[in-house]
């Protein structure tokens, strides 16, 4: 279940075709209560999304259906999401007519930093298949959640907002939360890491947590701009690093088994659910932030644990329950801890 | 190490003969800033303490010296508080003379509550003995950290003393943080407790709770009086409740081979120590609260762990850190989130 999270942020950020496509447009006229609405919608259907996509990921596995390439997967979503953000841009110009805000070229000054949150994930993915040289699998599971960390201080430093002092240890709190609910007897194998693994663990939640903290300041910068005109820019590039991973990493694959090789319905099942929790994403940058972002994606965890114990008999530990009362005192920490304004 | 914190609470109620003797006397006049140090001196006091206790006891079980009778152990430590607690009043009577806040008698109407906290005590004692029919020991120190939550509840009801949202979200994650740290493989255990089981752990929870918070309100009831008049009488119902176990669970042995058998001078070590660690929670209750007292002890069993890596080479694990992480951020919530006065 865990293995979903690292593949979420490898899909960068997003839009919803169908149902939001005239939101954007509307957004500066609505008031303060459909801005709470709109922005518990969108991270509502991330946890959903997220949880649900885990527990594809699971299902998959034990189906011992994980034998396709997942860099072509990648692609594929980002294609999707593409494909999305131009069909609802469609229906839009169809009912509005081409405005400023929805018109899909940009100045080279505004596109010029769109590639960037897609390079970061390219790198950070790159660098994933050097630190299993240090760490094994449960133990990059476990520190993957230094991204958490580093999201809320990239989050203060390049966006300068504030977190009062109780939403920080908030967020410690979720950190150390997160890691707790996912403890195993196993999970100490971690503090063996060698210096050169911690190095990257932390280099590598640098760039994750710069990626969408970066994100959500493109997207937030021109706030009339339609999300689907931005979408279709982040996901462009997308594209094109993850073709770049393709030839990198699964080069010989490809070109001897093919482009889908070894995809199933599951396959196209996660594909869609990734695209969708992808614009999830992208939704919550625009209308809310990184901090509810990393937030809907814990709790998404925790969910996932939970409904695994019903759809594959997986046995809750007591390090679960500890983590998610402690999880959920954060939560309850942040909202109350709000910064005088 | 964690034995230790049982056996503390079986002591009771305590105080410091020599360098504090007089300090009760001069409290009415100090000053907010020598409260404040005051304060913080016992609590300091109580932390080392209960950790050097609870290392006592590792190293007594270590060197296989653990076969004396733990009733007759219990019986001197309030025979010994009882002596210093006299020791203490004689110094000063002879400094100050005879006064209504100093002398010995008291009413019936004061004294009648005296024995309530040590009733309670012996009761949860008793009951430990059938507890273990459901747990064993490691689950048994997990489910104790329910004295955490039960003292803060009783704390709220007996005292009607307020916590701010802040500090019960603190509470709940020093109950969670100390779970956590004291983790290991099979701390799972703990979750198959049968029903009884969890009935007697929540009893002897809130037997333990209420116990501590009565004595808080029976030595505060009367602040003037002077602190090793309560501490004496609190400690003669200790002998009796003691005597009561001895002859309840030990009769025999006690009769067969004596009632010193088996003590070694780590024992004697340890009753001393109990003592003037019991005397630190009486200081700890008279000029702070059963809050701090739980903080104090929790803190106690994260650095006898500490200790424990240097003198035993014990071994610290991923979930001792989140724990301690925990309940660290648990102690800066509380701190900061003093109520409005």
């Amino acid at each position: 279940m865990s293995a979903s999270q690292d593949d979420i942020e490898s899909f960068q950020e997003k839009h919803n075709p169908n149902s939001d496509a005239h939101l954007p447009r509307s957004v500066p006229s609505l008031g303060k209560r459909s801005d709470w609405r709109l922005k518990s919608f969108v991270t509502l259907a991330l946890t959903i999304l997220t949880s649900s996509q885990a527990i594809l990921i699971v299902w998959s596995k034990r189906a011992g259906k994980y034998d396709y390439s997942v860099t072509t997967a990648n692609f594929s979503v980002e294609a999707l999401k593409c494909a999305f953000s131009l069909a609802a841009l469609v229906r839009i110009w169809k009912k509005d007519g081409v405005t400023e805000d929805n018109k899909l070229s940009m100045s080279f000054d505004e596109v010029n930093v769109y590639p960037i949150p897609a390079a970061l994930y390219l790198i950070k993915n790159l660098l994933q298949y050097y630190i299993f040289a240090y760490v094994d699998a449960p133990a990059y599971q476990i520190l993957k959640n230094l991204n958490i960390i580093s999201t809320g201080v990239l989050y203060r430093i390049i966006l300068k907002k504030k977190l009062s002092e109780i939403q920080w240890a908030a967020f410690i709190l979720l950190c150390a939360g997160c890691t707790t609910a996912q403890l195993n007897p196993s999970s100490d194998h971690v503090l063996q890491t060698p210096f050169p693994g911690w190095m990257m663990a932390i280099v590598m939640a640098l760039l994750s947590g710069f990626a969408g903290v970066y994100t959500e300041a493109i997207i937030k910068k021109h706030p009339s701009r339609n999300i689907n005109v931005q979408n279709f820019w982040l996901y462009v590039f997308g594209m094109i690093f993850n073709l770049i991973a393709i030839c990198v990493q699964d080069y010989d694959a490809v070109m001897n088994k093919g482009f889908f090789h070894g995809y199933s319905f599951i396959t196209v099942c996660m594909v869609f659910n990734h695209a969708l929790s992808g614009i999830a994403v992208s939704m919550v940058m625009k209308y809310a932030d990184n901090i509810v972002k990393v937030y809907s994606t814990s709790v998404a965890m925790l969910l996932t644990a939970v409904v695994s114990v019903f759809l594959f008999s997986f046995h809750l530990s007591l390090a679960f329950f500890l983590g998610s009362t402690i999880v959920s005192v954060s939560i309850y920490l942040h909202s109350i801890g709000k910064p005088p304004r």
